[in-house]
């Protein structure tokens, strides 16, 4: 699950710009290749960072495979089981919920979720149609590919931009009324950005900064991206898109009308939504499993053994022993527990604070440093037409704006099938509390008046129904995600882990809200384990 | 077929500039919204454009249906066949190759072509790799995407662009042996060129464009879409990538080295690439008929009826006659002839001048404007492994070089898959012809010579078999593609037809080198036969 604002950890962009201030300029270009990892860049923690513990780790060394209990069966609980278990360690998963997952979470027909308030939803979708409540999409260099592709998951492009999805800025003053496609703004903005920088450039403002021959080259790149005439001005071009497009004979086509003046592109606002395509985490392409997020832990437990996963199983207590670890959990409401040699936790930091544990207050405060979860929801409307497609012609993508429901996203599978599901918002923060707050009536009431400003009526009148989740109301969850400030002394206290005990979770990850997190942090404690193992 | 450089008609991109100008700033992105076409701004054609034949135009009026013979059978040809074949037209379609689908050209395992030199090559591709050879990517706006749509073609997204994917400029001295990643050299160019104008802006430079308010709004954006730090200077950051990525517990990944010195960034000419993204037809996102291009025209041929399509059967002559048209053609060694009330046909125009005809010399000169058919070529390189998934993340996309092969395609499907095509050349004007001299031999080992230098020797020990088409040397299209006039007395001229024949192609259009101009062409060519048979 990945917000959208977010650029993520704060340490790190710092820690990153200080070495890239640090590392010198004139270093042309000089990618892996003078690292020595090009050609094959494939931009992964070094080797030696996961060495995946091996079954004949324990028969080449006499030793027997531990018990291992894991804590959350969501993405970093389940790699931890299967990574450990591939190695020959006997695992037991305790899942909470009814189901595995975590914030992978895909509804489908038929799906029931209670939230903490007591408030329940059924979904009512179509065969086929679900709706991927958390986590959404996958970038190639993250280690959720790998797993996907060690598993056999199939999967698709996920299509997180769209040239033809709109831009809808209503407090702006900008476009109420008239949303712009994302090619219309793209031109506009850059067309007259091009200009400006192309005149600065021509009357000298720069020559502080640049040689002549690094102003032929800015010139040239300017008026090629910006579409500028030979005078070095913007006035619009064919990349803005059209009323209606060129097709044969004389139909030249008819250009949209525009562009503004550059004050009212200016203060349109539309091109913060444009740094998003280039952000690290965000560029397309991006990838999701075919038929919904949750099929990679479904594929997971299938690996682990059905049998080691035990749903509805709370966790209560966690306690060192001499021997190893006692969990304690409850299930069909009796109390039980537990025996092994290690416990792995992966429960939200902020729920396991009232748990019956040995790890000290050292680590309960280093815990409490992500209790707060952010709130973050989503709601899939499900349509009996693809109108998106049919009448709009946006055949993926999202769709963004300044209202409350911020994003809308379209399916990016389903091509060709009669219904679809779009995701109706995708919001947090205070957004994310106000859509919570209301009943799921009201939430699809709410999205649906503001997307139909965007969309027209079919966005109300082809409405069949809908789910939503708010995720600080899921229970045993209770928040869409955590930044960790990973320079922390807690931070540290955490992954040493406490007594026969460690902790995983995107949380415990550089890149929080992301599977990619969750997964690397699962590698790490796996690693620490299973070293200590192979140490006594 | 697209070619990456063009950004099409001369003389419509004019036209729109000159449109532009006149209808004024402050329109303040008054999208189709202003024109009343909002909020299904579908941006095709206007309805009165594309009225369809239909069977009752006949039944209602008491008139029989006509018989058209329709010369060729590409996307021109066979959309004339079956939009009249709908209304009850009788179609007959002659295809003077072995196969239908004219530039649309999918080839698979066991498939050979011979060229106009009597070069003949059999493709040894495995069962589900394929190479579209010609046409190999539709936007969404174009009206590909409905009859892909009408027919039920299975689609999925092509794969145009990628962040992941590479740029390599040996000639410009920038990045040789150094493959840059696309994210690498937006973030550089776009970070640069937004210190610069931020610089400029704070200097004043701008101030006779530029409200404060509108520097503030445009230092917002430059800030965001540049990474700046706080001081308005750009000095890298996530955006570009890392050597290793962030995972968890303290990795905070590995910069790349670099950002070079603005200079060298400029000089690397790396952001000539940048535009094609943004371009009105190039644009993400994009769609491939699943399983090969020619796919949409096998299901059309379907529809039509096989035995309504003849195939090797090359046209020689088209005369009208007083009771309609005869077409001379060969088949089997012997000339036959069929007689019917209308032709259509949509032969390369270059190629019909020999051909024995009552058009005249007029048109016959008005042909002769789209004699020269450009050259253009590629070739697909089967590998046994997907390295380019495995080692270097690259998931689809294209990556950009100024060596003699141009372009690089990595697939748009097959993921999961053990082999996959790459596209190894994609390349037109000198380029192609210095491929096309060469025997397929020769033309692999080149393209794979310079591919070594991206993608390391794997792009030679991985390497299965190859198959390269030179579209010149393709008997019966001997050519890319060729870009009319549309502006020409003699493109009116084809416009109106010549006796009882009319004229389709993507020549015929105003998006010439795509399946959308070839289809719309062949629309106003049944719709003006249609007009005409309804009017007599």
């Amino acid at each position: 699950m990945a917000t959208e604002q977010s650029t993520s950890a704060v340490t790190r962009r710092t820690f990153l710009q200080a070495v890239g201030a640090g590392s010198g300029a004139g270093v042309m270009f000089a990618t892996m290749g003078a690292l020595g990892l090009a050609p094959t860049a494939a931009a992964q923690p070094r080797p030696e960072s996961w060495v995946p513990p091996r079954g004949s780790d324990f028969s080449l060394t006499g030793r027997s495979a531990k018990k291992v209990v894991v804590v959350g069966g969501g993405p970093a609980g389940l790699t931890t089981a299967y990574e450990l278990q591939k190695a020959g360690y006997r695992v037991t998963v305790l899942e909470a919920r009814h189901r595995v997952g975590g914030r992978t979470l895909t509804i489908r027909g038929g799906d029931t979720e209670t939230d903490t308030d007591g408030v329940t939803q059924k979904a009512r979708f179509a065969d086929g149609v679900y709706l991927n409540a958390g986590a959404g999409r996958i970038a190639q260099w993250m280690v959720t590919m790998d797993y996907l592709r060690e598993l056999g998951v199939p999967y698709e492009m996920f299509t997180n931009a769209n040239a033809d999805a709109y831009l809808y800025n209503e407090r702006t003053g900008a476009t109420p009324g008239n949303p712009v496609r994302y090619r219309t703004a793209k031109a506009d903005v850059f067309g007259y950005t091009s200009e400006l920088l192309h005149l600065a450039t021509d009357q000298g403002a720069l020559d502080q900064r640049l040689t002549e021959a690094d102003k032929e080259n800015l010139r040239s790149f300017l008026r090629s991206w910006g579409s500028l005439r030979s005078d070095g001005t913007y006035a619009g071009g064919s990349n803005r898109g059209y009323a209606v497009y060129p097709s044969a004979w004389n139909e030249h086509g008819t250009p949209l009308p525009g562009p503004g003046s550059v004050s009212e592109v200016l203060a349109s606002r539309v091109g913060q939504y444009f740094p998003f395509e280039i952000n690290w985490e965000q560029s397309m392409l991006m990838f999701q499993p075919k038929g919904g997020m949750d099929t990679t832990y479904q594929y997971m437990v299938r690996a682990i053994g059905a049998h080691n996963v035990h749903l509805d199983s709370p966790v209560t207590g966690v306690r060192t022993t001499d021997r190893g670890v006692t969990v304690t959990y409850t299930q069909h409401r009796k109390q039980r527990q537990l025996t092994a040699d290690f416990a792995v936790v992966t429960a939200p930091a902020g729920l396991m604070r009232g748990w019956d544990t040995t790890w000290g207050p050292q680590v309960d405060a280093a815990l409490g440093e992500f209790a707060v979860g952010s709130p973050a929801g989503k709601i899939g409307l499900q349509y009996r037409s693809r109108f998106w497609e049919d009448d709009h012609r946006i055949f993926g993508g999202i769709t963004e704006t300044d209202m409350d429901l911020a994003h809308i996203w379209y399916p990016s599978s389903g091509y060709g099938e009669r219904k679809g599901l779009v995701v109706g918002y995708y919001n947090t923060g205070t957004n994310a509390r106000t859509y919570a707050d209301l009943s799921p009536r009201e939430r699809e009431a709410r999205a649906v008046a503001q997307g139909v400003k965007i969309h027209g009526e079919k966005y109300r009148t082809e409405l069949e129904s809908s789910f939503s989740v708010a995720w600080h109301k899921v229970p045993y969850i209770e928040g869409a995600w955590a930044y960790p400030d990973t320079s922390s002394a807690g931070f540290r206290l955490l992954q040493q882990g406490a007594g026969n005990v460690y902790f995983a979770g995107d949380w415990m990850s550089e890149v929080s809200a992301w599977q990619h997190g969750a997964l690397w942090s699962a590698r790490y404690a796996v690693q620490a384990l299973h070293q200590r193992v192979m140490a006594s």
